[in-house]
């Protein structure tokens, strides 16, 4: 039979990188390519714990059906935190418990973009937002980053030129891929210019808990006075990817509309793990918990930074880290980028190009994004070596 | 701020059932409204072993990412034993696991649904696939339902009639709300008529393994030789829905795209549900544990049935049930539905009104809907003798 799909999947087109991806699945290959946290701050003995006493005390609650919005003690008690950790919610905000923060993209999506609808985001930024928004057929408009976040020139001018601009997808904190912060003072300018223009801020925060040195600067959303930001959260880096569970806080009515869009596509997250994640919270110490989160991701980053500074500079260039998973590299000019991680590739270590992070991936790009913190210290040096060597040969 | 949601969840409106469902949660009233498996069929002290021995043996791959097509043993095994048991899947086929049989609507409905595109549904049809395919502004046209299943004279009709229909949607077993199972020789139509019409099925089974008497009847999928059968499968009756499990088998290209939109949704199903339901499939006896299930709902019926002939029979009839958890009880002409469910959650019993369950819920409608398995027995009884005082007094 001669399917006919709908135009939004015939739109998503097969990635170029994959090809390279095909790799990283061979043992032999030393995977820098994946965005896992590390094996060792997974809380393993504290789930095995919690895991059983919510299965003995509350069974059938764990197994029946429940509620879309969200196991209501998680809620509530996420509300607080947040509220008392990170200003974050006001009285015209409603939460929503999702399927991991990539459900968020999701639902925000589903709510709010029409076909052709415009979303500006930074370029590069996270590819499995970008691909939730195509899927919806939304036009993406990237907007060059600078050392402390995206161009707030660029944004203005974007902002003056597009018409049906619907929200700014932001990863304000250690930015995949770039691993980039942005600065306060563009936090409160990307504010005011969403406010001027009338456009939403979709606000993406995984790695904000993975900060391991520097100070925290305060959540976009922890300015919205005015109902405009849709914050995105998620336990997918600090508890485990594996649970999907990740959240939403944003003005009620755009809660509201991504509940009946949820309630359509999951009727509710697997409840094992929210209540897993309610007592990581509330029955153990969870700042210590990300204390030893920070340690543990404090120790890999130096010692990627000590292999990257031995083995890759000053040929290949990067941007120091703060915290997060990933490093971004930058080849020298008149080196072909994919042609260095096909290469890379072929000596059994994988990286991720960086025109796979652009709105358009045929634009030319000279970086590529390491992950520090899925492989052992002996593979994350090893690989950093093998890329050294590469280096050596191509870059003269 | 003034929101600007997108078209296609404007378009979704607030049911008119919903003042009846608020009453739902008050612990006095009697709900007969849920679709919940009973308690004591999930299968409590399996899942407590299963998921310490997982927990304990493979932590870090309950915890980390996994792929989006799902955990590979569960895959492989299920493949087994749909085709072995059911004859369900070809060489062409491939299987995905999805959260909860919801979410295979929903990546069916996204991978083939443009705008305006017509489903040719069951009329009364479960309203969460309706609302999914309503969510990518799909035209439902209900088939009108007999006794042995969707009319296959309707069914041609509006074969002939409707210009852009991509899939028909049927609940072949047990269906939802109506308790109805389509004959052998209905199915076979169904799929002839697709095939002649060029049109896909998506075969929707959550019940077909809770079959308490009576003979199983084939799969619409155990006769698809052409690849035009998409087969939604579900361990949220046998095992446990707060789990939110589910499975698609369809054609390797129809499946490739649902991989694609699930990506974008939830990256992956929790992994801790689909090893639990891998380990309950293979390291007990799952077909007694199918036994147990069916001696459990035959007994639970045979109370409903008691009740609902002492009762409600004559004044409301009801449609006699092999399986599933629904039955359909419909009142005499001349008496108003809505006002008689109304009436009924006043006397603090919650039924589900017919109307609900079509294409549009303003056509008249003398049915509603009970369930039967949520309830204790004696709540079971209390409501629907209830019910049965209740038609004393209005019907005459």
């Amino acid at each position: 039979m001669n399917y006919r799909f709908s135009d939004r999947v015939l739109a998503l087109k097969p990635s170029a990188i994959r090809e390279i991806f095909k790799y990283a699945s061979n043992p032999e290959v030393i995977s820098l390519s994946a965005g896992n946290p590390a094996p060792e701050a997974l809380p393993v003995e504290k789930i095995q714990q919690f895991s059983a006493k919510i299965l003995k005390e509350r069974p059938i609650e764990v197994l029946q059906y429940s509620v879309t919005e969200g196991y209501t003690p998680l809620r509530r008690h996420l509300t607080g935190y947040l509220k008392d950790q990170h200003r974050i919610g006001r009285s015209f905000d409603d939460i929503l418990i999702t399927s991991g923060a990539q459900q968020v993209m999701d639902l925000a999506a589903k709510s709010l973009l029409n076909e052709g609808d415009t979303v500006l985001c930074e370029a590069p930024s996270f590819i499995g937002a970008l691909n939730t928004f195509r899927s919806y057929r939304a036009r993406l408009r990237g907007i060059p980053m600078e050392p402390d976040g995206m161009s707030m020139e660029g944004l203005e001018q974007a902002l003056k030129e597009e018409k049906n601009v619907k929200f700014i997808y932001t990863i304000p904190n250690f930015q995949n891929p770039t691993g980039i912060t942005m600065s306060a003072v563009k936090r409160r300018r990307m504010y005011e210019l969403a406010k001027k223009y009338g456009v939403l801020i979709l606000e993406d925060n995984p790695y904000g808990d993975l900060r391991f040195a520097g100070e925290p600067i305060e959540a976009v959303k922890s300015l919205d006075e005015d109902g405009i930001v849709l914050y995105a959260g998620t336990f997918s880096k600090v508890i485990s990817p594996g649970i999907r569970v990740g959240y939403a806080v944003a003005p009620q009515p755009i809660i509201q509309k991504m509940v009946v869009c949820k309630q359509g596509e999951d009727v509710h997250t697997n409840i094992w793990s929210q209540m897993l994640c309610y007592e990581l919270m509330t029955h153990c110490d969870f700042d210590a918990h990300l204390q030893h989160l920070h340690d543990v991701y404090r120790k890999k980053a130096k010692v990627a930074t000590d292999a990257l500074d031995g083995y890759l500079m000053p040929k290949v260039t990067y941007l120091p880290i703060q915290g997060g998973l990933f490093f971004w590299c930058t080849l020298p000019d008149g080196i072909d980028m994919m042609d260095f991680c096909r290469q890379a590739v072929l000596r059994k270590v994988c990286v991720v190009p960086g025109n796979a992070f652009l709105t358009d991936e045929s634009q030319p790009c000279s970086s590529f994004r390491i992950n520090y913190t899925t492989p052992t210290d002996d593979k994350l040096v090893r690989g950093i070596q093998i890329l050294g060597a590469l280096a050596e040969d191509v870059i003269h």
